[in-house]
């Protein structure tokens, strides 16, 4: 069978292991796929970096349209990023009849619904597997591997670099900001590192994730965003005290009054295999009625491990296109007719646990008015620690509530704020047992 | 669409799981695949307890070859389990050029490669996500999501029984045969555990891995298997104290001289997520050139989360069965002329770390003369400790060693175990990093 013909636009990191993997395992990827499936042409604005990334054979343009009108190229593979040129390329690939593989989560989560409209009409493809956890196969997971379920949860460390952060707070017990440094030197956090810290990254993911677990339109600017650049490493100290380790968790659940699509630092007993996730390695978690809790693990970005997902949608998309567009996987795992637009639940209106850390002043009766507080608010509390003397200064309280609503929860705690015996501001995370 | 129509054979616990799946989940599977997946009809021999599971609308017959033979029948579902009838219905099946969805293990690792070779001729597809490690889309993982890569190696907690018992000897320090009555007593184990505490059942897992991770023709036969019923409690608490779990572990690895096929008691670092899989959960641990490491792990049995695997898969060919053959994904990864039958290292030619236990008695020089024998065989040591005190008569000396191929252990045990200052066998593990 004659060749496909890939047309790469975006010769970076990931472009490069992309050239890298489909030469290096070109025989193995040929008699999986049943015919050779080669680089034709490649397009960055530095030419010259470009043609030493993809080597000779490949034709290499300055101009990005130029791959996707290029007549010969089959399968476009967009690795721009950013949701403006890399829109009008995507839309102009489909214009083109061309099937399109893109590792852009930004552009899927906030542009998604109408390129997955146009792939529909003009019958391509638009894989995405890159787009979320690099190198471990989760959207097909969810797509195929487990269509047999109703999914009712699903809980990702689905950014790598503040999952580093966070592991090496623990280990080393530093403060954010020291270790942000340190991942800046290895190269794993950006000069601004707010797409990655303050929680974007795992919102577009998250967003992707739940429109395929659900059958839900992509609904990004609903869903809940908080980073981990005010964590301080005490409250990761005494939360594994508590037996929880604390990570930034992107977590969508089906609830009888919506779905919940938020992206928070969260603890997580120590037991739950998730938990010891650690570095930069990414993880999804996913709870279905029929398979119980499944776990997905492996590295979340790097060249090598997210051009290991674009090319496996190559060979996915290679031996899709002459099946007929109805008999194909949909794009967001159900028919394109059968999305249902469920309300996306406020966050004030999400049920979780929370850890609470409150700063006593040496005052009696401190403890009575703030249980008392939680009691009025219909929080129950279930564990609760004293740290440090109220005689010096210094006492902090740590509680573990039973599960409630959040503006219960905010109710408590500004009237917890507002009480003489009490400095300054409580901490508030909130808690998962994911488990059930 | 009209819908498709399912035929089960056999309905016991798997198959009352696949009814309950299809029926309660009949809205989300049809906005899946496009049209309704029914179950039509279904055989037991006792009719009765069927209809029980099965309820009302299906039609229930004594004899599977009535559901092979249907004519209203698209998919055929074998859930009989054994490799004699349910063999005769799988081709049978395959014959009536019906699609044919399995969870048995055994008929595929024993025989596979006739059976995909007739679907082959039949241009009907056999699915078996179900066949391994039940709710978990490994099949699928190293089938499509991985076919980017070269499958180096993969690892896999692939028995839930054999991973219970060894739970429960590590967290209770007890022995083998009182938690195997245990697991007995709580339905984890059968009457006669010999298929899955002996590694049979997870052979034949691990063959059908290793088929579809290298391109090879299923070789059962061929793969090394050791059971944990000679396990010692004491083993696997020294094993702990040097930072390792012990696992029964299915591993495969493509090497210069030939592939690895092998089941046995394996010492892991306590650090690797797959050590911490515990209970009845399945894992498998998967590393290709491009991905690196990817961890997959979940419910490996039980009557919904293997439901959820068939029922995947009954999605996976109505949405291809309209197809053309040579456009589907290949039954074993791999387009079917491209097989290769790569040679099977024989167990004394493998590479491995080792545990060695030596019961020493009260006498002099029994270190040297340990350490010397080691050495003449090229082996040499990662850690030593000693247990006990020689002078009790009790000692007994635990050696890790770095990398060797198996039969210079072999000799240097055979050594040990003829000096006068050593009683009775050598306890020998092995013991794999799973780095890399």
């Amino acid at each position: 069978m004659k060749p496909i013909n890939i047309g790469l636009m975006g010769v970076g990191t990931v472009g490069g292991g992309v050239a890298t993997v489909l030469k290096r395992n070109a025989e193995e990827i040929s008699r999986r796929a049943g015919r050779e499936i080669r680089l034709t042409i490649a397009s960055r604005r530095n030419v010259e970096m470009a043609r030493d990334l993809v080597g000779p054979d490949v034709t290499v343009v300055a101009d990005p349209f130029e791959v996707v009108n290029h007549p010969d190229v089959d399968i476009v593979v967009e690795l721009i990023g950013g949701d403006t040129v890399a829109k009008e390329l995507v839309l102009q690939a489909i214009a083109n009849g061309k099937h399109v593989v893109t590792a852009n989560k930004k552009l899927l989560a906030v542009h998604g619904n109408e390129i997955f409209a146009r792939a529909q009409e003009k019958g391509v493809m638009v894989a995405f597997e890159a787009a979320v956890a690099g190198g471990i196969p989760i959207i097909k997971a969810l797509r195929e591997g487990l269509s047999a379920n109703r999914i009712e949860w699903l809980a990702g460390i689905i950014n790598g670099t503040s999952n580093f952060i966070l592991t090496e707070m623990r280990e080393k017990g530093a403060d954010f900001i020291d270790v942000l440094k340190e991942a800046q030197r290895l190269g794993y956090a950006e000069a601004d590192p707010t797409f990655d810290v303050e929680g974007h990254d795992a919102g577009h993911k998250l967003t992707i994730m739940a429109a395929i677990a659900f059958g839900i339109p992509m609904q990004f600017d609903n869903c809940y965003l908080e980073g981990i650049s005010k964590l301080e490493g005490k409250d990761i100290q005494y939360a594994e005290e508590l037996g929880y380790r604390v990570k930034l968790i992107g977590l969508t659940r089906r609830t009888e009054a919506g779905v919940e699509l938020r992206v928070h630092p969260t603890l997580i007993p120590e037991d739950q295999l998730i938990a010891n996730v650690n570095g930069v390695m990414n993880a999804v978690l996913v709870r279905g009625d029929a398979v119980g809790q499944t776990l997905f693990n492996g590295p979340g970005a790097g060249a090598l491990p997210t051009a290991s997902a674009v090319v496996a949608d190559l060979v996915d998309v290679t031996r899709l296109m002459t099946a007929d567009p109805g008999h194909r996987v949909p794009h967001l795992a159900f028919q394109p007719d059968q999305l249902k637009n469920l309300t996306i639940l406020p966050i004030d209106e999400v049920v979780s646990s929370y850890y609470l850390r409150i700063q006593a002043v040496d005052r009696a009766g401190v403890m009575a008015d703030i249980t008392r507080l939680l009691a009025e608010n219909g929080i129950s509390i279930e564990a609760l620690i004293q740290k440090g003397a109220i005689a010096d200064g210094s006492a902090e309280i740590v509680i573990l509530t039973h599960r409630v609503v959040e503006k219960a929860v905010n109710k408590a705690i500004a009237a917890i704020e507002a009480l003489d015996s009490v400095a300054g501001k409580v901490v508030r995370l909130r808690m998962e047992e994911l488990n059930g």
